[in-house]
């Protein structure tokens, strides 16, 4: 089949069952929106910011686990996506960034808004970045880009389109998806499956660490069924890892987040990590982040982070489904240990301040928001309420490891737009609130009955723990320069947008904003004032 | 003398008469942070998005021509700064973007937001990248970024300094500063000069252009007794690579903007462009863009614009003020020409329709704020503001040439900062609204009486306008993909930030609001409704 590059590129993402284009187009993207005018298989999602484009596209990739296409316009479209690109990337989340650039004159005599260097800016953050070089070579070019960012281990994968490639009318050739199309997921050979089952056999106290691939290559019933079997426990893997639970957090066998003080992590004689990093250091570890000659297995199906950091006994690289079934083949034959009994949850109960604490808040959340899947995207309160939501499945509660704030509420609506029926409720901080603003744009647009839960604290607590842990001048004074960023009415802003916002400053007015906003049809915004001075919530 | 870096820093910065510090920090940031807390030389100046920070330090180092510090956190906020890097770059703007790392050890590791390659993110828009490799060397790393920066042809210049080296409590020598500082203006050598002159002496119709340099170089008043002196009209630079006036459009030489069809262009036997770029080309031209065989002498600061694209009679590289200065004396004796009469302005009334037009809307904009300086940010009515506005220095309009939407918001404080007690009013459209939103966070918290104009037409008009020229399915059913973006309430969503918001929907409102806003002492916001369907405003 041949046809007009612009449509020939619409026909490619098509056949790979993309059914969104996530943009904020510029000129350079006329002849694609144009395409766009007739045809019912592809439905351009404007956006008013490329960071809500690509978070929106990486949200709906992680849900979906299927391509998703985010359409950016030059250099500066591009620069304002890298943040949430490098989410996409972390996330192992099969976004395809197709870019418009300047027709190549203009290019070539650096005119407006074009780059000298534009693989540059993304080279880090995908897999592979190309600029086609002809309008026939595009519906090419943006096939293999589908096919590279879907094949195992996924991830973002960059097309420059130069204008005048899409303006020309000729016929070029349309690949056939299908073709292109294969299962790429790897299983380890015998041996480390092997090594694997005899550590398992011979441990007397081995615990499982699972990670975000558990989730992400739906393995989580199986992993489940694994932990059966054995009778063994099962953690989260470690708090600046955790992107999505690996096990669920109401399966008898859970037993909380991996940390080196975990007691059963201290107790242990083997580790097995499946699908977690090992680690995503946000400091140099003051304990040493893996108990000394305890045994090391690791799954990851992205060799990189194996023995990335420290040297393992047994590595599983590949898909950690196919881990898992081959792991359970092996020690078919093993009656299952008895799991520790776990310890007794800490009560806890409202403070009873006059201004809430974030933890309290976070109990409120995890109890009224049960059942939906949840974002976060709360620096410092995003650690308690990781730990401390109901996660069933893989899909109940996401969050990027990248540290790119703001990505949470664009992502929230992916998330939405691909579990059509679920309630999906994103939780953020009022710093992050302001990186992410135009997504409430898309959010009013798109009508998705997203909740947006903003803990205003009035400021970067982030910032304040770590002059508080520098223990310098800001300590000893009591100032925190670049803390304080009080002010706004996030409800109000959130009502501007056309996202009815409403501000809530105790647990039962919480309670009754967020029961309130569970059955409209329409995306709704809660601020909840929370104290300024609680640097690190726990 | 010696100090801990984190001092030495400032140090270095202070004695380079930095005064502010823009920032939007994350924990690596604290030891600055800290050492910021007793210090009263040094101003942090906490913005909510790195796009502020960097626009903020723009407009300070534009009106002021002194260096001007963004601090921005991590891969992620830089890459947040990136799309207005860009627009520094384009502005000669010495902005030191100072980048806080992760110690070196997570860097190593691919840590929490590390990055493999951040030189990449930046190299091709600044004058030098370049990572700090010791504690000691942070200072004189920094003091050479700054002498890197005010060096012309001026620009920005990235340094970035691992978490580690600013912790760091040994004290490390300070440069002192004003040992590196020295006057780099150049001037051409007496060939080229006396080759222009020679040709201003034969032509019988020979015109100037003026371009961003003169301004920048603060080079207006020579300009216009130059032009005096030999009895010259004078254009500004064209459209799209005009960034500031370098002419004074109430002078009576002055004729309008550089156009291959402008009469006097037309007519001219000698074109001589001054500080402007031939061209910063938005397509590929349809008219020629310059017109044939007439002879062109080209002057710029940065001999990278000339003969970029078309080859030229004279090159005068260097600094535009001694350009002039050699050329009025060189001309000394040459008596002055008649300048032939402008073209009778046209009549604009007012469309008296319902809805405002973008024209009548500018009128009224450069009649209410004449003798402030504006800030234009507005995508497709910015052509006609920037024909239409009074501009009497070269301070007293400034856009950027980037394309970086959201540019203006922050720019305009900056600008603000640098020009106590002149008013400062930006211009901006609804689609820029929404790229600059947290500019009104630093906006309300500064309380510089910063008027915004926004032209709210519900739409990316310059999407729809490209439509329009692309002639397709678009144009032919009247559906535009990608254009409608209505729907946010701008003045309500400004007031929700602290910024007082107006919505006005006539002519008389707006005067009121502009009058109602001259006189406050804090930011505020005009919404002006404007045609949606009017796409390419004239």
């Amino acid at each position: 089949m041949s046809r007009p590059a612009a449509h020939a590129l619409l026909d490619v993402l098509h056949d790979w069952g993309v059914d969104r284009l996530f943009t904020c187009p510029g000129s350079t993207e006329a002849a694609v929106l144009d395409a766009l005018v007739h045809r019912k298989d592809v439905e351009p999602v404007l956006t008013t910011h490329e960071g809500v484009a690509v978070s929106m596209a990486d949200g709906l990739a992680r849900i979906t686990r299927e391509p998703s296409v985010a359409y950016l316009h030059a250099n500066v479209g591009l620069t304002n996506g890298l943040s949430h690109l490098y989410a996409a990337q972390l996330g192992y989340s099969p976004v395809v960034l197709l870019n418009g650039l300047k027709p190549s004159s203009i290019q070539a005599r650096e005119g407006f808004t074009t780059g000298r260097r534009m693989r540059d800016l993304v080279h880090q953050y995908v897999k592979s970045d190309w600029q086609s070089l002809s309008s026939a070579a595009v519906p090419e070019d943006v096939n293999r880009a589908v096919r590279t960012a879907v094949t195992e281990p996924a991830g973002p994968v960059w097309v420059g389109i130069g204008q005048e490639l899409l303006e020309n009318d000729e016929p070029v050739p349309v690949p056939e998806a299908a073709r292109f199309r294969f299962d790429s997921r790897t299983a380890p050979t015998a041996g480390p499956i092997r090594a694997a089952a005899d550590l398992l056999v011979t441990a007397q106290r081995p615990v499982i660490v699972a990670g975000n691939e558990i989730a992400r290559v739906r393995a989580v019933e199986q992993l489940v069924a694994l932990s059966e079997q054995l009778g063994l426990p099962v953690l989260h893997e470690d708090r600046r890892g955790f992107e999505r639970p690996g096990f669920p957090t109401d399966h008898p066998h859970f037993r909380g987040q991996y940390s080196p003080d975990h007691p059963l992590v201290r107790d242990a004689d083997l580790l097995v990590f499946l699908g977690a990093r090992l680690f995503n250091e946000f400091e140099p570890a003051r304990v040493p982040p893996l108990p000394d000659g305890v045994p090391v297995v690791h799954g990851h199906g992205d060799a990189r982070h194996i023995a990335m950091i420290h040297g393992v006994d047994v590595a599983l690289v590949g898909d950690q489904g196919l881990v898992i079934a081959a792991l359970a083949g092996a020690l078919a034959d093993q009656a299952p240990r008895t799991v520790p009994p776990a310890a007794p949850a800490p009560a806890r109960t409202p403070s009873g301040g006059a201004v809430l604490r974030p933890g309290e808040v976070v109990d409120v959340l995890t109890e009224s928001l049960r059942g939906s899947t949840l974002i976060g995207d709360a620096t410092t309160a995003g650690g308690i309420l990781q730990q401390r939501a109901h996660q069933a499945s893989g899909d109940d509660y996401l969050v990027s490891t990248s540290g790119s704030l703001g990505w949470g509420m664009g992502a929230a609506l992916g998330v939405a737009m691909g579990m059509p029926g679920r309630r999906v409720a994103a939780v953020l901080g009022d710093g992050v609130f302001q990186f992410g603003l135009p997504a409430l744009w898309s959010a009013a647009r798109s009508g998705l009955p997203v909740t947006y839960v903003v803990l205003n604290n009035g400021g970067y607590a982030a910032v304040g723990s770590a002059l508080q842990r520098f223990g310098g001048d800001a300590l000893a004074s009591g100032v925190y320069p670049g803390v304080d960023i009080s002010g706004p009415r996030i409800a109000d802003i959130a009502t501007g947008f056309g996202v009815p916002g409403r501000r809530v400053t105790t647990l039962p007015e919480l309670r009754d904003a967020l029961a309130d906003s569970a059955g409209v049809d329409h995306p709704t915004l809660v601020e909840v004032m929370t104290e300024p001075t609680e640097f690190s919530p726990s």
